[in-house]
């Protein structure tokens, strides 16, 4: 079974595009936005408030799931779907972007404690101390010291895809070397080769191991070198691959990571799904899509819900002069605030439960916070993709672009 | 309004009795388990998770929710039902046994820190260290240095229920002396004193301030001394008092609690509902219906879930050498278990997730585990609360109780 793709329309003088992906787990409208489970789980939610919140897709870790319960263990269990419980598309990322933060991340500062310990709860805490990375690269692959207890975890493109193929996620990822924003042209260009070669690898497992369903994304790297960015689409893009993500460091600014896409996604097959990897703000969202992307994922929403940052619709943020969009929940301003976080949001959260009542849970550090704000920032994201896919499907896309 | 309670039916040859409480906020049937939501949060669940468990009633902290976020401001927001969006009965404890985990249960080193600390994560861990007291007691009332910010709170019998009124719950409870049971003869009738004293002080407040709907319960004291029982039986048993409450310690020996439980009962208004207070073992809960007892409280389920403690039924726990009907789900052996906690289990839990799963998420510590096991250890105690009455209803009493 191939990926079948049906795009079924395009915005006017625009990239953007509606569209279904059908999977053996069934389909998915894009533009669509995954929610992270790092460890086969929504931080805070359970499948059943994702079929709730109709999500249509989650994304998993190969990295943190082989080592935590192991492949062979959630194989022996039925893969992830039965796992988790979760009957609906699955994809997983390669371990690459583990590359980057068990790795240059640690090394150059700019990684977050989250990246590492997905389970630590002061998530948003930058890394300090120690800056000796977790792992060591080569031209077969990745040797990591386990972030959990030190143990030796080797992957090569091989062993990556075996694991995804163990794991058992619908859209699985090629091994690619991440690489950081402080990398040097000449070893983001070394590492492009190996992301390269690695590509053609991960195909060549692809095809003895997969289960029949599993459709395996290439991934474009380069950094933010025009050069070697339109190399790796050309090359990425030229592979039997299912589908195509673009990864890696996208530059120091938004401006950098839309002439990204610029120059990668003219040169990519238009008939296969777009994956831009680790990308989620509204902001972004709408940039990538206008640009062409179709699959976003990210953790920002969920954390910054765990961290007492809640999304509000635009009216809400005008009238009550929040910044950013984001409610900042342990204001002092909402303890005794009646209202909903956001009284346009038809989510079980606002539905039910108050600012005030959300403030006093969030300083209290009771666990049911964490839930409810979960579920407020995921129908959030998933109600403005379903307005994306509106906008499109309805020629109102530019001005939707516009108004945000 | 006075508080009506309809008993039904009585089990012959004992004081095990089902009936109906009626309050403004709903029926309860009797006997009943109160989940504790000790922060105006059952942990890791919602009031809707709680409606779906159907909960009849719960029972949240006047100490704690006075310090954070406050009586005043609980008040303003419309009280508990309204500020945790619960609309079926609550009953408040008084303070009491905060004059208790505060005091000489760090004195004595017999208290856990989750009496002290209610967010601490890992809230079996007993008191060690500084075993200064954070409360004085004296004649008019108790003086607490908080354990959020070290700041002053005094709480007397008037205070105490002038907040529970502010917190507006169904059921409120007389403010008493919680004694240890270290304490000596002499001291525990010194307590006891003060407690009958303030027991008048509070039916006086209560007279003044209350909620319409409000039912204010006296608390029997005496530690495990017999005559002193006798006598808080007889003192608080006479007052006017819409329910009573037998707290305080309760001897060294389930023989201590059973003995406890035959000298005070009897000399209790028989048509006044009972309230045993913090026991909820599943053993203590059938020695305590057998005895005369209609209502429960207990914080050890929900923490047993916290911790990895899963309850099971006894065909299960015998069919898989389950020892004490918990299950530790931290146990390797479930690793790779796709059975549910418990197959005769039909809580949310049970109906969609393995043990393997279940065992993953605990170890990694996810959010959506603690919700989760606390889902299906409620489930499994209103459940048994259920068969507890079902079982009298039915004048199979004596062969269930026999048969735990």
């Amino acid at each position: 079974m191939t990926l079948a793709f049906d795009i079924h329309h395009r915005a006017p003088n625009s990239r953007a595009r509606v569209g279904v992906i059908h999977t053996a787990h069934g389909d998915i409208e894009t533009p669509a936005f995954m929610p992270v489970a790092t460890q086969a789980s929504v931080k805070g939610l359970t499948a059943q408030d994702l079929y709730d919140l109709d999500a249509q897709l989650i994304i998993c870790n190969t990295y943190h799931l082989a080592l935590r319960p192991g492949a062979e263990q959630i194989a022996q269990l039925g893969g992830l779907h039965a796992f988790m419980n979760w009957q609906r598309p699955i994809s997983t990322d390669s371990g690459g972007f583990q590359v980057f933060s068990l790795g240059a991340a640690i090394r150059d500062g700019v990684g977050k404690i989250a990246d590492i310990f997905p389970d630590e709860a002061r998530d948003d805490v930058e890394i300090k101390g120690d800056r000796t990375p977790l792992n060591k690269i080569d031209d077969d692959g990745v040797t990591f010291n386990s972030h959990l207890d030190g143990s030796i975890i080797r992957l090569t493109p091989e062993r990556s895809i075996e694991i995804q193929h163990q794991l058992g996620a619908d859209f699985i990822l090629a091994f690619d070397e991440c690489t950081s924003p402080l990398d040097t042209y000449e070893y983001t260009r070394e590492a492009l080769g190996r992301t390269h070669h690695w590509a053609e690898r991960c195909l060549a497992q692809h095809a003895q191991t997969k289960r029949e369903y599993q459709n395996l994304f290439g991934i474009v790297q380069g950094g933010a070198y025009r050069d070697l960015r339109e190399e790796s689409a050309r090359v990425i893009g030229g592979l039997p691959f299912d589908g195509l993500a673009i990864g890696g460091s996208l530059g120091k600014s938004k401006n950098d990571m839309h002439a990204i896409l610029e120059w990668t996604i003219p040169l990519l097959p238009d008939g296969k799904p777009r994956h831009l990897l680790g990308i989620g703000e509204l902001e972004d969202i709408v940039n990538g899509v206008e640009r062409g992307i179709d699959l976003f994922d990210c953790a920002a929403p969920t954390r910054w819900a765990r961290n007492g940052a809640l999304l509000v619709s635009r009216a809400i943020a005008q009238r009550d002069e929040i910044k950013n969009n984001r409610l900042t929940i342990a204001n002092a301003r909402y303890a005794l605030d009646t209202a909903p976080i956001d009284s346009t949001c038809e989510c079980l959260t606002c539905k039910n439960y108050s600012r005030a009542y959300l403030h006093h849970l969030h300083r209290a550090k009771e666990l049911s916070y964490y839930r409810l704000a979960t579920i407020h920032n995921l129908h959030f994201m998933l109600t403005f993709m379903r307005d994306v896919r509106a906008a499109i499907r309805e020629n109102r896309w530019n001005n939707f672009r516009q108004g945000l």
